[in-house]
């Protein structure tokens, strides 16, 4: 089995990206980078960065800041040394409220969901790309696995188009719809380069954005979650699942 | 069974929207509302206008310049003469070149399409609903159908995530998966206003967007597409079909 070394998760200041960077740290030995916005007012982040100083790099990223991207790409260069990227996970979204097309429905939060949830997990995919190929070819003998390398969507079940019962949400439903169908052409365009993509709905957990009301503990579901990812083999490859590996219909 | 009195179609300066606008001028009694960005270089369209002056009523529409929209509905609004709106086609799109993730992938493609493809149908049918709810309300009798009211949004089967058997293209099948999405919402969020929602894929016609290549000829799909709008029933209600009126996966 090839050795999962290098993770990239995106929107760790605190919900369920903070609680994958622990889950990986507890769980497996690979190095993390954790990228926040605010590095500063990440506290959380940053206890556990002092408690692991050589395997958790935290690394300042405003995802709207496409220009920064190429920039990043060397950061995370600096920190994989030649091992390449095994594992990039863009968990970083935002959700506007419900509303219905007849209410407050904007045009800024349409675009706005779109370009968080959607364009900035392809554009950083794209970006990190050269690392993800460097870490399949290093694990050219092993199948494919997150452990050779890999591109996991957080996208959610609020994006499936036939499950979608009570309307509205336009702008984190499109975003989330949008997300899976590049997810699905990632998996096609990295078939070759042994990089798989799955988009995973990680459950309705108690978060900032989940809300009390939701199900699931954060903590339970990241542990689920990565239960789920080191499953994952090329059958899986373009899957939409949740955090339990179970499928979900488009 | 009602009346279908009032069509209002975007994009009509040429290829799907310009042969829609044709078939309801043949086809129904109907009078057409026929947006497009540039009325002085649609001659196909103003020739039709003059020879149908009653019935068919240009309207100037760049569909980017969303502030604009309210008006336009005052506009729709002078023609419909309190008779409401029946059937709003958001037929307007665009469509960048296929590229893969690895190649010239831009930011600026992937919000345009989104933009175009996505946010316009969406922010023109909240615009139109009030319109569109006077001809439900007017037609209350009627069941659910195009006939009585209803928004048709012109997506693609490259929106369909299980059928993308070829990766890339990503601007234009997140804004079509999108579209579907939103057309989802719809069909939810105005059922109780007796207003139907489906999304189709007009089929792969010979028009500039479509290429020579195209198998149909695009008066074809446009009179196949006119027999399964005729056809909708509430049990349609949200579903995402092709031209002849086959369903098709999400």
């Amino acid at each position: 089995m090839a050795l999962l070394r290098n993770v990239m998760i995106t929107g760790c200041n605190r919900g369920i990206g903070l609680s994958l960077v622990k889950q990986f740290l507890n769980e497996t030995p690979a190095s993390v980078i954790a990228t926040c916005r605010n590095p500063d007012g990440a506290q959380e982040l940053q206890q556990l960065q002092q408690s692991n100083e050589s395997r958790l790099h935290i690394l300042q990223m405003d995802l709207r800041n496409f220009n920064e991207f190429s920039g990043k790409s060397n950061d995370v260069e600096k920190v994989t040394k030649g091992q390449g990227l095994n594992l990039l996970i863009n968990n970083a979204g935002i959700s506007t409220k419900f509303s219905r097309l007849q209410n407050t429905l904007k045009v800024e939060q349409l675009v706005e969901n779109f370009v968080i949830n959607t364009v900035a997990p392809i554009m950083l995919t794209k970006a990190m790309l050269p690392l993800l190929k460097i870490a399949a070819t290093n694990n050219a003998g092993h199948p494919i696995s997150i452990e050779r390398a890999a591109v996991v969507n957080i996208s959610s079940v609020l994006g499936s188009i036939s499950q979608n019962k009570d309307g509205g949400f336009y702008p984190y439903r499109c975003s989330k719809a949008a997300l899976n169908a590049a997810t699905q052409s990632m998996s096609l365009d990295f078939m070759n380069d042994g990089i798989l993509a799955v988009a995973i709905h990680p459950g309705w957990c108690k978060t900032d954005m989940g809300g009390k009301n939701a199900p699931l503990d954060v903590d339970t579901a990241t542990s689920s979650i990565l239960k789920t990812l080191r499953g994952l083999t090329s059958e899986q490859n373009g899957a939409f699942i949740q955090y339990d590996g179970q499928s979900i219909a488009y």
